[in-house]
């Protein structure tokens, strides 16, 4: 099968000009069929706060209301969806950006209310992969927004994560795919004040023995969690590495 | 030919949710291929104020400067069209929102500074008919914000009326397009104060007499001109009428 790479950038490498555009140089040297998968972070919190805003986080979750959604529709699916394909198309990249709304890529039901009502949250029931794959077989390069809808007119906000894993394993079945997560650390560290600690591959056992013993990261648990499933289910390969070093054989490897 | 609509819908109508919900409902019941262009119009006013920063309006134009086009890239892009996306989708019109800059559906060059520095407004200089083609062959509707680029970065803020009748014009090589100008009037009007004066039929010489004679209201001479443009362009029909009455015979039909 032909090769995909789907890559998900996380929130503070779009912060930046300098980085971002490092970054996006790199992805777009990616030869062939690709993906980019886009968080949000803080720009929406700041635009939030402009416009009076509260923000309110639960766990490292942002608690998404009515006025809030219309933040990071404008925030994501706009500002720094439009500017990061207006990059990559100058750098000759044949980008489009889209949100799970548009072509019905990704449709999902509101969270039920738990113990935490996160709001207007979307937990993904469906990925179009026929939209995807024409888009791709087609030429284009789909840069994708956290953002869902639930077919009733309702947009929702969605982890980028679990957007980028989804996707990964929906289109399996088209492609060998391979799923890299961006971020600002060098990969997996054993110590994570330490950068130079990288570790280079981890099998799952590795992984649960660490997460037994408490030396893993607890913001990369939900990360480890989804790209162990997406192995699982069908994913060749799955990296977490530096966003400056996206196309390089650094970073952390993950096999079953 | 095949047939395809082209229909643009003016800021005001997307300023009330009835108004749209209304107008999206007959747009979703055209048949065959169809293209949605939207304004922004006072949205962007409102966030602009909130984020505290001025909009300055010359000649009935926005002064898009640094800050304006980080709004407009975030309610044109973001908000307006992806709500109206989500809304089109839950009619199950498949819908899928775009700017110029993705897929570079629209590349234009800023508009050279004469009288009036508009800032970062930009001109068309072409449109990307096989991406239009494409997602129109395969059963999508695209719905088009009123952003092109400059193929170096830069996102341009641009008149939807205009790309509005780029885009028909260019795809008469591909299609026997109707273009469709929907706001908050009945059609062009005899008497810009009776909104029963609307005029059934319009000639390029009857307009010509009109315009002569100072009864055409000035907004719509820009809207007329373009119109009148596109059909000697080789556009099929162009129809000026009300958000409310689109899909049926009423407006003012204009002919060369």
């Amino acid at each position: 099968m032909e090769k995909l790479v789907i890559v998900k950038v996380g929130g503070a490498v779009l912060e930046d000009p300098v980085t971002l555009n490092d970054f996006l140089c790199h992805f777009a040297a990616i030869p062939g069929k690709k993906i980019l998968i886009h968080g949000g972070g803080r720009a929406a919190t700041q635009i939030s706060t402009q416009l009076g805003i509260e923000t309110h986080i639960v766990e490292g979750r942002r608690i998404t209301d009515a006025e809030t959604i219309k933040v990071v529709t404008m925030v994501y699916g706009g500002l720094i969806n439009k500017n990061t394909v207006a990059v990559l198309q100058s750098k000759g990249c044949n980008a489009l950006g889209l949100t799970g709304v548009d072509m019905n890529l990704i449709s999902a039901v509101k969270r039920p209310v738990g113990e935490i009502d996160y709001g207007l949250v979307g937990d993904i029931t469906s990925i179009n992969t026929f939209a995807l794959s024409l888009l791709l077989q087609a030429g284009f390069v789909p840069v994708i927004a956290p953002i869902t809808h639930d077919n009733h007119g309702q947009l929702l906000n969605t982890n980028a994560d679990t957007i980028a894993s989804s996707i990964a394993v929906a289109l399996t079945n088209v492609f060998s795919v391979s799923l890299v997560y961006c971020f600002e650390k060098a990969g997996v560290l054993a110590d994570p004040d330490d950068d130079g600690s990288v570790i280079a591959a981890m099998s799952l056992q590795m992984y649960q023995d660490n997460k037994q013993m408490g030396t893993i990261h607890s913001g990369m648990i939900p990360k480890l969690d989804n790209s162990f499933k997406a192995l699982e289910m069908g994913v060749e390969e799955v990296i977490i590495t530096n966003a400056g070093t996206l196309n390089t054989s650094k970073g952390t490897h993950l096999s079953l």
